[in-house]
């Protein structure tokens, strides 16, 4: 195993609990607009969800570490939804969720990573808004990825 | 990639967080069942739950998105609970989950998907009552499942 | 299918929600350390979390049913996590973490069981703080496991 630290401190923002939504994706429509499209609509800044349902093709990705971009993994056929789930938050000011996702088809085989986009087939979607600091997702040196900028939680005004 | 709609809606309703519970189900007890027995036990209606365990064996399904029914999936085998997450609402009147779970055996390997039962090892619910409309799943035609009604959200009373 | 019970009852202990937290997991930071590192300084005594993100590598495992011995799977490879969540409760008075993970390659190929351990490649926690009893694990001789010691729940005073 390579070195690892762990002194380092976890940055953090607290959340009040906001509204929860259940939600029905439409047939046929766009898993990551739909999304999008429904915080928007609500007004919803920040906010964590899960999905349980079946898309009908999906576009996932991986993270390259060195490299630093994402490697795409087309799937060209019906999938379940068999975990996922994600975080809003802003990204040069813009809703802008990040979603993982594991899916499976007819025979239990599995396919997973970072969610691109989907087509539904049927989706339910549980959304719990959180309610707080505006996060803004900015870009990170070390991993080339926009990650939330926390900041020192002495500073925080919402902490215990 | 087939043609998707993003115009489409997203249906909703707004619930209220009402009772957490953290459970531990019985070893060798039936896992679906388990949770129905609990749900109607406490009187909880409505509820988006989370589980971490393992069982002993295990029954999953693909739903099969041409024919309308669903492939069975039997893994007469010791599985780690990797992922499993879903809800309860009503189907017919009666408390109805809806679950996926991606189970890992003693390689790593996966196999997800719907669960439709499974034998306990050990196994820990995590479970968030909600409290609102009642959700009942109706026969929907273009997938052939049965989806929640959600309706259109202007006459939700529960939205802010 | 092997023989299963289906009239036991399920052990449970009701929670109110504390705190809500997203947290960033530091680039190069031990997963499960930081994770208990950030709940000792919070103060948090149980919890429920999810973790979207990847690793550089990481440690699972998968519990031998039969010998009573968690079997290691070791990746040495960069990993999405494309699902991770657990809960923290106590073991011999410290904080206990049960974290299951689905991890994912770059050809979107998965691996999952529970998680002994990773470095955090980037990864952001987020954290539902519970108040309510202290749950402590304790050996349960069936299983060879540390589970929660949740009691019949006519003694609980925080049940409705």
């Amino acid at each position: 195993m390579v070195q690892i630290w762990v002194g380092v401190s976890v940055e953090s923002a607290r959340y009040k609990l906001g509204r929860f939504f259940l939600c029905r994706l439409e047939h046929n429509s766009a898993f990551v607009q739909s999304i999008i499209n429904f915080v928007k609509k609500k007004r919803v800044k920040m906010a964590v969800f899960a999905v349980v349902g079946a898309v009908k093709q999906a576009k996932l990705a991986c993270y390259d570490q060195v490299k630093h971009e994402y490697q795409q993994i087309k799937l060209y056929k019906p999938l379940e939804i068999a975990s996922c789930f994600g975080n809003l938050s802003l990204k040069a000011g813009e809703p802008f969720v990040h979603i993982h996702a594991v899916l499976a088809d007819e025979k239990g085989k599995t396919y997973a990573g970072h969610m691109i986009n989907a087509t539904v087939f049927a989706a339910e979607l549980h959304l719990q808004e959180l309610i707080g600091k505006k996060l803004e997702r900015e870009y990170d040196q070390p991993t080339g990825l926009a990650l939330w900028e926390l900041g020192d939680d002495r500073i925080n005004p919402l902490r215990r």
